[in-house]
């Protein structure tokens, strides 16, 4: 089915309403969720407005937080998101973050007990919007192995780097830390389809290509899938990340993370609060007058797109361009939206008695 | 040759004061060289001095730098190199965001007209001493394709982030956005034997195991490999480094990065000045107080060493733990160094009239 965005948007926006959300953090959980379906980021859009009511019916995601500054200096923070909805907890962090390095020319914020925050590309546009380098990142459920381990320890937790072009649209570099992400691993699942050989381990540490072999046990592979390949440097990022959002804050962290599905119980030895994120802005006007950078960053751009490529028909891929194509089309064509996840949404719409989504 | 690492210091600091370097200035470079071969990352140690004094042969290194801030905020700051050893540049940079983040929590310093640095683990470190999270990155001389492409247009630009820890050591991210090193590939073109696949391509684009590529057009591959194991990540990371080390500071970027070997001209158009750092130091308790933070990162730490493990002869490796050990046994046993290397020390010795490297 092809819904519209603003149709899609404002169903979004009631279900959090009916969750008991207020109006500003309904319309601000929706706005994330829209943008990733915008930017064809389908696994982190509206396909998992499900998973948050679920979490939200199990007690563990609090729909009216009251998210707190529990430390600060000038230019550092730590929040605590009170169970909140990431989609919301997380802007509140970034827009600290932005008013900070405002006044002192960068800003950097650390957040526990918060939840899934969607997108992180969504967070750090924030920061671009404000001609700021944009950073954020987040930690998650355990799904991936160490290098040489078989025992899932890491989320897949992703980093995003976004920086402010001129004639250009921003760099948007956001990735997850893992071979592949979890989104990708979902496609292959529904096509019946194998993946292929370094993105996931089965129980014993072999590679597979079956999509499903994290049911049985299995793991995520860290960026460069085995040693010979830089493993240990996607471990290494990982850990970063989960040093960055949960060590710095008092999160979870490791495999102390809740899993995102409401049918797994968190551990019952927490060693924090909820999950962690980590945002940062830094104003480009404290290194370099922005308009150089621009420029600067446009003759990069530039520069890269006509790189000299091995098969001349595909052209090197700024970080970014791929999400900008796809919502130029999806807001005007609409967001594709496969049956199980229009069923799951009608399925919402019904427990809270909303009208149905219609194309 | 096994050389004890004081006489290997002082044989390096004469070097560097043979070349007009400052007392200080000599002291500190050979540290920074001193400590990549104590922490067994021989590429960057003293094997490198000989190209360190070709380019100051060739009067691109200023033995004598009037290394200046030339734009700043509380917390944020460009550097100007004056066309210094990047071994002095990047500490003299790491200080000052120290400073920053003394007094306002955190400092960021963007660095252009420099040079080849070292290990970017040394200058993390230096955060690290004082409590803090350290993070280092440089662009370096173009031999990295970026996805789809066969053309070199970036460095194997490293990325660091340090953090202290309390029983254990600080955990150290210190890797190269490519696949592998180019240190890595040296090692395989001594030994005459085959690199793995994903590592590098010839001029054409193909896959290849030949470690000369890089001699007759080839071009080392981003973390990842190819687009299907993430290649598209290793490539956002490199253009992460190259932009906040470059187009930020105002250094060149991208295929203008001037080569760190002699032989090769650097650019006749560029767009900076020379090379391009990025560094920073964030206070962890502008987040935490710093005995909590230490005690759950060594909870983390104590957790994925005793990870499940796929051969149970083989533990998770934390990152910084390899050069730990390197370092334990080197400060002891003393530094080898190949052949190659002791020829090329000893030349300069001659050169400069000082005396050889005796065992």
């Amino acid at each position: 089915m092809l819904v519209s965005q603003s149709v899609l948007r404002n169903f979004t926006k009631n279900i959090f309403l009916a969750m008991g959300c207020s109006i500003e953090h309904a319309t601000l959980a929706a706005d994330v969720l829209l943008q990733a379906d915008l930017r064809g980021i389908d696994s982190h859009g509206v396909a998992r407005l499900v998973g948050y009511v679920r979490l939200w019916e199990s007690k563990r995601i609090n729909a009216n937080p009251n998210i707190t500054i529990v430390h600060e200096t000038p230019t550092t923070a730590t929040v605590d998101g009170d169970a909140g909805l990431g989609l919301v907890v997380a802007p509140f962090a970034m827009r600290l973050a932005i008013q900070k390095a405002e006044q002192y020319g960068s800003g950097w914020v650390s957040v526990r007990n918060s939840n899934h925050f969607g997108i992180a590309g969504y967070h750090s546009l924030l920061a671009v919007e404000k001609d700021m380098i944009g950073f954020a990142m987040t930690n998650a459920s355990p799904l991936v192995a160490p290098t040489y381990s078989n025992e899932r320890l890491l989320g897949t937790n992703p980093m995003c780097y976004a920086f402010p072009a001129g004639k250009y649209p921003p760099v948007v570099v956001d990735m997850a830390t893992s071979a592949a992400a979890n989104g990708k691993l979902e496609i292959a699942q529904r096509a019946g389809k194998p993946v292929p050989e370094g993105w996931i381990q089965d129980a014993e540490g072999n590679y597979t290509t079956d999509p499903h072999a994290l049911k049985s046990g299995g793991s995520l592979l860290p960026l460069g899938g085995d040693k010979e390949h830089g493993s240990h440097k996607g471990f290494g990022l990982s850990a970063t990340v989960d040093i960055l959002s949960a060590v710095l804050s008092g999160a979870n962290y490791g495999p102390w993370v809740p899993p995102f599905v409401a049918f797994l119980q968190p551990p019952a030895d927490p060693v924090g609060l909820g999950i962690g994120h980590f945002v940062g802005a830094m104003r480009v006007d404290g290194f370099r007058p922005i308009d150089e950078f621009k420029a600067h960053l446009d003759n990069w751009i530039s520069r890269f797109k006509s790189a000299q490529t091995v098969d001349p028909d595909q052209k090197v891929i700024i970080p970014g361009e791929p999400e900008l194509e796809a919502e130029a089309d999806r807001k005007v064509n609409g967001i594709p939206l496969v049956d199980a996840v229009v069923e799951d949404l009608n399925g919402l719409a019904e427990k809270f008695g909303i009208a149905p989504l219609a194309p």
